[in-house]
C-alpha cells in the first residue's frame, strides 16, 4: 500500500470539480476507502459533493486550503488531470500551503512533486510525504506472454476512447465477483485506480519497452491467489496518442477475456477529427490484436450512460446488445452482475468448478 | 547533431562482436559517417572488422581500451545491446579507463552513464562528454494524427520482429531516394539510428503517453522540407513486449506507406514460443491498424537474407512476392531501388510531379 486507506483526504479540484477534468477526484470519492472530508474548488464553494456529483457524500466544497483544514484532513489529493498530465503553475502556492499546514500530498500527474526543488525542500522541512503515484518502479521486465499462465480468470477492460469507464467497469466487476463469493483483484494501471486501491503501476508513465512488462508483472503477482483478476484498461486501440499503451496492456496482461467499454454520448476520439468506430468493429479489432499473443474474447459491453435519461440508457443498452450480440449494461447504473455472469458462463471449461 | 560526425570512434563490443548482440556496432560501422578506428573485443583481437563482418573496413579489433588508444579515437561508442538494455557491471571499469584516457563516451543503453555517480564524476573531472543517445527530450506532445498533414511522402518500415532490418531498410530507401535526385530524410527512432545520423529520439525509451507524440514531432520537423521521409520502425505488432511501441509509431508517424521487413531465417518472435505470422497476414494487420488514424498501404517487402546463399536469397524473395503480391528484395544485397520505385509508383497522385 502506498498510503493508508484510513487517511482523511482533502481533494484539490480548483476551478474544475464536476466540470469534466476532475475524473480523479470523482473516482476517489466514488470508490476509495479513504474518507473524503472536503473538496477545494472556490467556484463551487458552499455546495456539497452530493450537490455536484449526485453521490451520497456530504463532504463540503470549500474555497481554500485554509478552509479545508478545519475538516482535519491528513493529505491533500490533487484531483484534476488532463491530456499530457502537466501541473499548472498556479497550483504550486496551494501545494506549498498544504505542506506547511501539515498535510501530505498525493499526486497523480506526469510531473512529480518530488522533482520540484521548492516543493521537495518544503516537504523535507515539514516532514511531510509527497506521494507521486505515477512514478513507476525503477526496474521492470520486458514482457514475454507469461501472464497467460496464471490460474485466475483474467479480464481486461478495453475501450472506445479514454475516459469512457474502463476503471469503473473493472472496479464494479471485482465487486460483483466478491459479492458472488469469489476472490477477486482489481489491478490498477492508472493514477486514479492506484489512489483508490492503494497500489498499482501507471502504465502510461512507464517507458515504452517496459509497459507490457509492468502489467505482466502485476498479473503474475495477483493471478495465483485470486479466482478473478480484473485489469484496468487504458486508452484505446484507435486513439492516435495512446494506442501504444493500450496494445501493451492487451499483450502484457494476456487476458482470458475482455469487456469493451464505451461512453454512449461520445462519437469522436477525444476532441479530434477521428470517429469512434462501431462497437462491433472494436470487438473485432481487440480480439484480432490479442490473438497473436493469447486468443481472447470480448464477453460483454460496459456502457457509460451518464447524463442520459433512464429510458435512453435502456435503449442504448439494447442497441449495443443488438449490434454486438453480447450482453451489455451500465455497471454504475445497474451493477456489473450481468457482465460478471457472462464472464463466468463463457470462461474456460476448467473453471466450471468456481 | 548530438555529436560531430567527424569524430573518430573506437567501438566497445567486448566478448560480443559479430555474435548477434553487436547490432549497434555493426550498424554504426556500416552506415555512420564517423571513421571507426578500432573495435574492442578481446575474443576477436588480431582480426579486422572486414574479417568478421565482410564489409570493406580495415579497422583492427583490439583487446583493450589501452590498445585502442594508439589509433587516436575521440570517443568510445558502446556497441552491444540486448533486450532490456541494461549495462553489465563489468563494463564500468573500461568506461572509466576510457574517460581517464581522454575519450568521450557514446551510450545507447536504457541505463544512462550520466546517472551513474562514479562515471559522471569522472567525466566532469576529465572534462569529457557522456552522450546518452537514448535520453528523450524533457517535453514531448501527445499525438493527435497531425503527422498526416506533411507534404512529404512518409514511409514507415514495419516488421515481423525486432532485429529484422527496419533501420537498414529505411537507410537504404533514403539513399535510393537521394540517388534518384530527391531530398530524403531518415528519421531515427532507435539508439543505433541516432548514432548513425546524429539526431533522433529513441521511441522505446519515451514514456508511454508521449511515444506517438515524439514521432509525430519528428515527422512534422522533417516533412515540410523533404520530398521523402523514411521513418525507422521498431519492434512488431505481434511482439508481446514491444507491440505498444510499434503501434505508437504507426499512429504517431501516420505514414502514407509502409515497407514490411522480415529476416528470412526467423520463424519465432525473439526466442519466445510465438510463431511469426505469414507475411501476407502481417501486411493485413499493419494496414488494418493504421486505418483508424490514417489509411496506409504496405508497398513492398524488405527481406534480410543475411547468412543465406545467393540462390536461397533469390528464392526467398520470389516466394515473398508470390505470397504478398508485392515487390520484395534484400536492400543490403541488391539495393533498395526496387522498393523505392514501388513507393514512387504507388504514392499519391499529386506526387506525380516529383
Amino acid at each position: 500500500m502506498y498510503y493508508s486507506q484510513k487517511a482523511r483526504l482533502a481533494i484539490y479540484a480548483e476551478g474544475e470539480f464536476g466540470k469534466g477534468r476532475s475524473k480523479t477526484a470523482e473516482g476517489v470519492i466514488r470508490y476509495a476507502k479513504n474518507p473524503v472530508v472536503a473538496v477545494i474548488d472556490s467556484t463551487e464553494a458552499g455546495r456539497t459533493v452530493e450537490d455536484v456529483m449526485g453521490v451520497p457524500c456530504q463532504a463540503p466544497i470549500v474555497a481554500s486550503i485554509a478552509e479545508a483544514l478545519s475538516y482535519k484532513p491528513d493529505a491533500l489529493l490533487l484531483g484534476t488531470a488532463w491530456t499530457g498530465g502537466q501541473m499548472p503553475s498556479d497550483w504550486k502556492p496551494d501545494i506549498i500551503t498544504a505542506i506547511k499546514s501539515g498535510l501530505d500530498v498525493i499526486n497523480g500527474l506526469h510531473d512529480f512533486l518530488s522533482d520540484d526543488p521548492d516543493i521537495a525542500r518544503c516537504a523535507e522541512l515539514h516532514q511531510r510525504a509527497l506521494l507521486d503515484v505515477r512514478r513507476p518502479p525503477a526496474v521492470l521486465p520486458v514482457a514475454s506472454g507469461k501472464a497467460a499462465s496464471v490460474p485466475a480468470m483474467t479480464v481486461l477492460t478495453v475501450g472506445s476512447d479514454c475516459s469512457v469507464g474502463k476503471m469503473t467497469a473493472a472496479l464494479e466487476l471485482a465487486a460483483a465477483a466478491r459479492k458472488a463469493g469469489h476472490t477477486a483483484k482489481f489491478v490498477a494501471t492508472g493514477q486514479t485506480g492506484i489512489m483508490i486501491c492503494g497500489e498499482g503501476i501507471a502504465i502510461d508513465r512507464v517507458i515504452g519497452d517496459f509497459m507490457a512488462g509492468a502489467i505482466e508483472q502485476m498479473v503474475l503477482e495477483s493471478g495465483f491467489n485470486n479466482d478473478f483478476v480484473f485489469i484496468e484498461g487504458q486508452g484505446s486501440l484507435v486513439h492516435p496518442g495512446f494506442s501504444g499503451v493500450t496494445l501493451a496492456l492487451v499483450h502484457g496482461a494476456c487476458p482470458e477475456a475482455m469487456i469493451l467499454c464505451h461512453k454512449c454520448t461520445k462519437t469522436r476520439i477525444g476532441e479530434m477529427p477521428f470517429s469512434i468506430p462501431p462497437l462491433a468493429e472494436l470487438v473485432t479489432m481487440y480480439e484480432y490484436m490479442a490473438e497473436s499473443v493469447r486468443p481472447s474474447k470480448v464477453l460483454g459491453v460496459a456502457l457509460n450512460t451518464s447524463g442520459m435519461t433512464d429510458k435512453a440508457a435502456v435503449q442504448a443498452i439494447a442497441a449495443a446488445e443488438e449490434e454486438t450480440g453480447l450482453p451489455a449494461t451500465d455497471p454504475v447504473r445497474y451493477g456489473a452482475g450481468k457482465l460478471f455472469e457472462a464472464i463466468v458462463k463463457e470462461g474456460r471449461l476448467d473453471r466450471a468448478a468456481l
